[in-house]
């Protein structure tokens, strides 16, 4: 791709990104934990870029590490988003929308929540995450757009780990593009390899 | 005050945010489980205009609800974010800051954590966070950055409650400005009510 923000961030994974073992990469700096918002602005504008002509109506997300990337993606596209909590606070009441994935960085199964209210039928949901490793975050998040009789129209992240296949299993079940800023192909301790040109999907 | 952020928030307040008993105001349609971009990009613009001469160099807040108002205000400011997780990640090792707080809206007593690298000392902190009431979170966090060694410069908010008198603790324990761009004076089944001019507070 070679779009500046791809690079900036591929420049600044290599130098603060930290593998952890176990697939894990820490990026805590960068986008998971402390933020350059005018980074995260960029990286919504590009998502808002590769997605403006599927005409999302709504952006779905999970807390925590979707929140700032989502926000800036919708305000790109000025749309609203909302965000699927993991735990239900005292506000949440009435009907929701509640799917189960397994946490990578957690450990164990978390819920994610949406209000029915917040999720109504008929929107065109383009959904948004921080990363796209086994996908089953951003399975659980499509599951609940068709649960509430919604269209979905693609996938973004930030962070591809292109060797877990997530993308794969999502276009085979979804048959949405899937885009991803920057694409991992592999990484141990000593070193991260981006694919050269993130690949571009295409509708399957 | 009269800014149109303010008009704005306090019209779909009063459009559509829900008293739910003890003091709980549900307002997740504008702030916390969905949210309207622009809006959200509107209040962090009223509160970089506030702060802006208070020079902050890093903008600190807590997961989940704190992080979109605050990632805009730091995009107005131009500063790093850096939000205190409530739940200890893998990627989260080596040393943290760890302050608690109890929680209104989830119960019981939530931990605030933030690793240590991205609170370094010396910086102008600036403080935002969703709701001012007993201020206890508010209070976590100023905790925090002091302990960081670092300056606290202010503390910002969206909503405050201003029947549980959290301003006035917050002021005469840090002696900093606390700005909040609506004020609930009073609220019930029936009705909310708004201070007719929130307070600007001085240096104390």
């Amino acid at each position: 791709m070679g779009t500046s923000v791809t690079e900036e961030l591929k420049a600044r994974i290599r130098a603060e990104g930290q593998y952890l073992g176990d697939g894990i990469l820490k990026i805590d700096g960068i986008l998971n934990h402390q933020m350059d918002p005018k980074l995260i602005q960029a990286m919504g504008q590009e998502i808002a870029r590769r997605f403006q002509e599927a005409r999302p109506t709504r952006i779905l997300t999970a807390e925590v590490s979707g929140i700032a990337p989502a926000l800036m993606a919708a305000l790109a596209l000025d749309v609203p988003i909302v965000y699927a909590r993991k735990h239900k606070p005292l506000t949440m009441y009435g009907p929701i929308f509640l799917e189960t994935a397994p946490s990578p960085t957690k450990g164990g199964e978390v819920n994610l929540m949406v209000a029915a209210e917040y999720l109504p039928a008929g929107e065109r949901i383009l959904i948004v995450d921080d990363f796209l490793a086994s996908g089953r975050t951003l399975f659980a998040l499509a599951r609940m757009a068709q649960e509430a009789r919604c269209t979905l129209v693609g996938i973004a992240v930030i962070v591809e780990k292109a060797f877990e296949s997530g993308r794969q299993k999502l276009m085979e079940k979804y048959g949405v593009p899937v885009e991803s800023l920057v694409v991992i192909t592999n990484m141990d301790e000593q070193r991260i390899e981006f694919a050269d040109d993130p690949p571009r999907t295409v509708e399957v």
